[in-house]
């Protein structure tokens, strides 16, 4: 139970640091944040909470990492589902947070950090690019996880490189999607933005999935054997 | 005694450099350093601080902190009230030496790095939305600080955690409240700044401390326990 | 093998991640990440992969980087040629699948994010700048690996140092060629601009692995001696 | 002579890089790192080195550092000479370099990133501020560096908490000076844009040095005291 409740806390900080920056300070007028600054935040949600709830419920805080890690035979098939609950309750309970704080001064909440594709991708880019760079995005989220919590890595430098991993992603990727790699993260601001948002999540769950565990079994099969 | 120095000097790192970065260099023209350079500065103050007075007075540099802890049972309540005395204290201190540098090109002070709400929030958010804001950014902080120098997370790491956690928080939500979840940081700029940031103090005591309180009873009571 | 698909993948995430934020965001209206987000996505890339592959193949994910340390001591000159080959295929694979991301908005690939000098410098520096810039840049890339990776250095640090070194050399020198020091990463992007990038990466091959040579054997002969 | 070796270098790459970052990509047209940029820049020349030659030299880069490590008593006074001439000569030398770089594109240099105070503050501030401001931000570099090497402090971070302390001082104070606090770093600029450079030049001799050994014998009266 502490564990759900860690990984609760944990993706309600990542949709609420990553999508809150996003909403209300990347267009900021003359000083906002910008594409930079929101890549930072998600990153730095990540960073923040390996060091605060790693050592209680591993901080997948993503149903695709907790697929990945699964592939990769380092979390067991039977606690998936509980772990991907808890993660997309705490996804929504930050998008109400996040509703109330942005509508705070008369705004409504547009799109707010909704991800999409084609239409809806900020730089209309269609489908097939956006299946993609989602897929193969998430595909080096996990070998970078799987690396760096490898036992053959340094103690204790894994919330650094996990979690500027996802900065770095951000960094590339915002154009495209806005940036998912994490199905638990999009169904948060879909359900509030509902609309286009809904019939466009898929895409978000299935590709990260896919990548994520492909990841999973090429790191175990390739990087593992000693 | 040489632990109170250390508050005072740290809190007066954190308000020079944090509020110091926003007077100076925020919107300096083309080239300036905008929110994220802010939210960096904010952070960096307390990264540098841990490292270097960490381990003689544990580094809060707040109030909110310092009560957190309490609540938590990482602190003694008696030696609360001489904690904040220092940290206020530092903080009018370097609220002084910026008042020097800032107008030493013949500008005004304006509105300084003053916390406020309504219509002085930076963008125009409300009473409610602001408090929220406050509390559950500070709830966060702690739940950050908390974990990240438990006996469980990896030695030596809070100290990234915990400045990048306040850099996190400052790319959220400084377009809110110009983002305080500090009292001592918030009262070193409204007594410079006088007129409307003094009535709007209140806000940047109360929020914190209540979302620190909160955080210090939900970490010790869910995961302090084997 | 294992080393080699290493330093595939490595080098596949150094030209995604640096040239993909380059191609897809640097310029993004509003809110691009700018130069200064480029140099952090290429930075990152090594950071992550060094506590990801690091303890695998060294992670070098750069020709000049496996001859520098080759000058300096610390790799067998039969190896080479095959990390040299390995690391040309990733970067190669990785503007294969930025091809297909970036063209995805119907937008031509233009320049991508080949290396250049004279004309096809960002800020019209000539071929002398040109060439001392990368020669000095990658002259100190190399210092600073060698360094970190000592014996003396503090351990699992090198991640950090090294990746960020990547970016300090980014932020310094992308008006000058765009910045390569890597020639797998300047080849990856002239093979698929063709045109006036593949006369012109000569000196992407030969300006980096001569700065990075003459490093190898200055710190060997300077600093490794006790 | 090793030590001197590596503070040569050492220094040349703090010039080179902050110098440099400055004069090549602060304000390069539309996607310039401005001074958030320069001030990343600048630090992580510092971290870089720290990691780099830290075990060799003491990595100080900069007389100011020197004078407040004798203050403080972590470095005898004998050998003060000999550490800030190699300084002073990794500057100039860095400096020949930029010349080299910046001069390729057909532009001048202009006032290269020289240290000026009143009409030569890039914010317009005057003698008072900017002695004031130096002076502040030499004291608190000086505080971390002692605090960061202390025994008492974790092993190893002293680069990352030194590094983005320079980070952040820049980050305050460069309208102000355009932040020296490292009299090395203002000599080898002012030498090559001479004029009013040279006649400015004390100052940033002065400030910074009396900051440091303030510094020094307070954290030495106060903090190191068991």
């Amino acid at each position: 139970m502490k564990k759900l409740v860690a990984e609760f806390i944990g993706t309600f900080w990542l949709v609420l640091g990553g999508c809150g920056s996003a909403v209300l300070a990347a267009a900021f007028p003359d000083v906002g944040i910008g594409l930079l600054g929101v890549s930072l935040a998600f990153g730095l949600t990540v960073l923040t909470m390996v060091y605060t709830i790693g050592p209680i419920s591993g901080c997948h805080l993503n149903p695709a990492v907790t697929f990945g890690l699964w592939a990769g035979g380092r979390f067991e098939g039977k606690d998936i589902l509980s772990y991907v609950v808890a993660q997309v309750l705490g996804g929504i309970a930050a998008a109400a947070v996040l509703y109330i704080i942005s509508t705070g001064n008369g705004s409504s909440i547009g799109d707010f950090a909704a991800n999409g594709y084609g239409d809806h991708s900020p730089g209309g880019y269609g489908l097939t690019a956006a299946f993609v760079c989602e897929l193969v995005m998430t595909f080096m989220f996990l070998i970078i996880i799987l690396g760096s919590t490898d036992k053959k890595a340094p103690a204790g430098f894994a919330g650094i490189s996990i979690g500027l991993a996802l900065t770095l992603i951000h960094l590339i990727s915002i154009p495209v999607t806005n940036t998912s790699v994490n199905p638990a993260r999009s169904t948060s601001q879909a359900l509030f933005v509902g609309d286009w948002a809904i019939p466009q999540l898929w895409l978000f769950w299935v590709a990260p999935i896919v990548g994520a565990i492909i990841a999973g079994f090429i790191y175990k099969s390739v990087f593992s054997k000693e």
